[in-house]
């Protein structure tokens, strides 16, 4: 059925979004308030919020009926006012886009982005329990198109907010690239006076198992801590609900659907929150100084992922005209032995090349086998345990910078450890 | 010291490999039997055999002494003569280099390659009291050299020993592309008239905490079994020791250092193995016809790993003048919207676009979100659960043949899986 059949059948029913409506498909029954189309959702379906407070689509066809059985009460629909609280800190949030933007307005279920803290209010109120929020959106924008300039527009407003009156910065991200703006804002922001706290949704916020919520109020407990570091908080996937705080350098999303999709990798998660904090590894703590953006970046990079087609001149071609190149060599860093004159020659020419592995897991050691002898004597830069996605981000970061391959061989933002934790093996701890 | 003068101290104590030695060093007094130098080991190391069996490096300088203790009995030094067992099956390794193919001699503690069935015996005795072997070494190369050519010999090689006599066939490979040529041979090879076995080791054989020979005691009862597929046995990590079996189009290298690297993504492991089999998932059972290596394949492809910096120039210069491309987008299988016109720009001309999604696990989905609705438009196939490096493969094997694009599509060596398994998320599960 079509979109505007299915508004001329609700029309008809007098039934508008947060009225109690029932549907009668065949020999089913379901009775629920009515919940406003999502874009996410296919045009012949109705969403509605069920008793329990899950939510379900019902697929509209024309033997469906649809019934009013109560109408939304008046005072549901006039917008919560919410007064400031001189006692809880000021957070700013920053809306960028991507599936937690959308609110769930509880008296409605609604789904909608928030664009103000009134309208933050009606759908996550616990919220200001916590702290009182600065709501604003800096752009919309799936996550998948954000690019180095977005993450300059990001840091210069966060330096701005926690130089004004915010104690800590919540940003609401798409997750797909979340963990590369995580990583680059690691390097810009310097001598944070307050938490810098990514955030997003694996779930939209439609949908009965959305970690929309718990990701949000856990990322409002976090910025309002005395981590002076840029983190991510999602979704832990237990029950009761936890979030893990990560590190912005050391994280990285590993499924495509799954709550628990973003892991720390290489070291264990900085802690966890849920009604509370429980820190399990050391942070930076947050300065009484002046957060600076530094967003001088050169994004002319390319990452070479290697594997056995891969030829010398392919590897040209993907490096030509590039100011700086990071390899995700297999095992402890190597690539083909054939590839070692190219990289010798960029490295003649001054070209930093960092070499990182596509294991993930583990780290580079250029000194155990011959391959690696070699690349270290063709001018190559270990990685060590950095990821290869933040090795990339920290490259554009060095090369608007003087002496990028100093800046390569030493630790920055907590993106290289020196020891390696043995437990750190996939699954992130769970306390 | 240089390793001549080591000779030299070695020489004048006597002290031959194989021989008990005595060394004193400050305070500290080893005794052991000397092993042979490793390629491995730094020039101004020895490595002797403690009698508990562990090997450790001693670095000699100045001040050290070395004293023989013992000279080796004479008759040790003969090789012992394996005769055929009538009642054993017969299992063909191939030897393609790495780690692995360097064996212990359990007389000497030696560490050498195997070059022959009596070799081997002096190494790994235990596996003749499983089947016989045929001992060959197809080439010696660290697997980061290997090439799509290399695949095409050990194919043809595998479907020669097993039309010929073999039951099964182990190959020994480096690890750093092990995934990728069991990928590969899971392609090329039809019809299996027994069990493709990849082993490597991740800890060279003259370390303490060596996987080699569990490994290779593994995957020899893997080759007798009724499995007729291709399949990496690995350390499974644990104690008692356990190996387990993966799948050939599923298994990825996830650590660059630890012994339980390799781990099956996106569904749980074929079983595990250590006295016995223990099967926990299904696999195609060995054909009673002939193997057939079915090698034709075009290695002229690229694997686009996006990111936020990448720009559609670089995709461009990537993909120019390739046959097919893969691409490792973000999340669900996304890539920047601005790289779609030059997706769409390939697909016109015929060129094979997968999407695989870099997060490792999950799935593509390109129905959930605009972007990917726009890519499916743009004619982009979906990767659905498969890993970046084992599309990349199949792209390749699938071009050798007629309608690429077809056959990417579908299921060929379970490679995709039209359900997930959703507990088969980062470390497999171990019994």
């Amino acid at each position: 059925m079509k979109r505007r059949d299915i508004q001329k059948l609700l029309k008809e029913a007098e039934a508008e979004e947060g009225d109690l409506i029932e549907i009668r498909k065949g020999n089913e029954i379901y009775k629920g308030i009515l919940m406003p189309h999502h874009s996410f959702s296919s045009e012949d379906v109705i969403i509605i919020k069920l008793e329990n407070g899950y939510n379900i689509g019902i697929k509209i066809d024309d033997e469906c009926e649809i019934h009013l059985i109560k109408k939304r009460k008046e005072k549901e629909k006039r917008k919560k006012k919410i007064s400031f609280n001189k006692k809880k800190p000021i957070v700013s949030l920053i809306g960028t886009g991507g599936t937690i933007a959308s609110y769930v307005d509880y008296l409605t279920g609604a789904v909608h982005p928030a664009t103000s803290a009134e309208e933050l209010a009606l759908s996550v109120p616990e919220i200001f329990d916590i702290c009182n929020v600065k709501a604003k959106i800096l752009f919309q924008t799936f996550s998948e198109n954000i690019t180095p300039e977005h993450w300059k527009a990001m840091a210069k407003e966060v330096a701005e907010e926690l130089n004004k009156d915010a104690e800590g910065v919540i940003i609401s991200h798409g997750t797909d690239t979340l963990a590369y703006t995580s990583a680059a804002l690691s390097f810009m922001l310097k001598n944070l006076s307050g938490a810098v706290v990514l955030v997003g949704s694996q779930r939209s916020s439609d949908r009965p198992s959305s970690d929309s919520f718990h990701n949000l109020l856990g990322a409002a407990r976090v910025a309002i801590s005395d981590i002076g570091e840029v983190v991510v908080v999602m979704h832990s996937n237990i029950s009761p609900p936890l979030c893990t705080i990560h590190r912005g350098t050391k994280v990285r999303k590993m499924h495509s659907s799954r709550r628990d999709a973003f892991q720390t990798i290489n070291e264990n998660p900085i802690g966890f929150v849920d009604k509370g904090l429980k820190i399990i590894g050391k942070y930076r703590k947050k300065t009484d100084g002046m957060t600076e953006a530094d967003v001088s970046i050169d994004s002319n990079v390319s990452l070479v992922y290697h594997h056995p087609a891969l030829t010398p001149d392919d590897f040209m071609s993907i490096v030509e005209g590039k100011n700086g190149v990071v390899i995700a060599g297999t095992g402890l860093g190597h690539v083909n032995e054939k590839l070692i004159p190219c990289i010798e020659e960029l490295t003649s020419r001054g070209i930093p090349v960092v070499m990182t592995t596509q294991c993930l897991w583990g780290r580079v050691n250029l000194n155990v086998y011959s391959t690696g002898r070699k690349l270290k004597k063709a001018g190559v830069i270990s990685g060590g345990d950095m990821l290869p996605e933040t090795a990339l981000v920290k490259l554009m970061w060095a090369l608007g910078h003087d002496d990028a391959i100093a800046i390569m061989k030493k630790n920055i933002a907590g993106e290289m450890t020196e020891r390696s934790v043995y437990n750190a093996y996939q699954k992130n701890y769970i306390p």
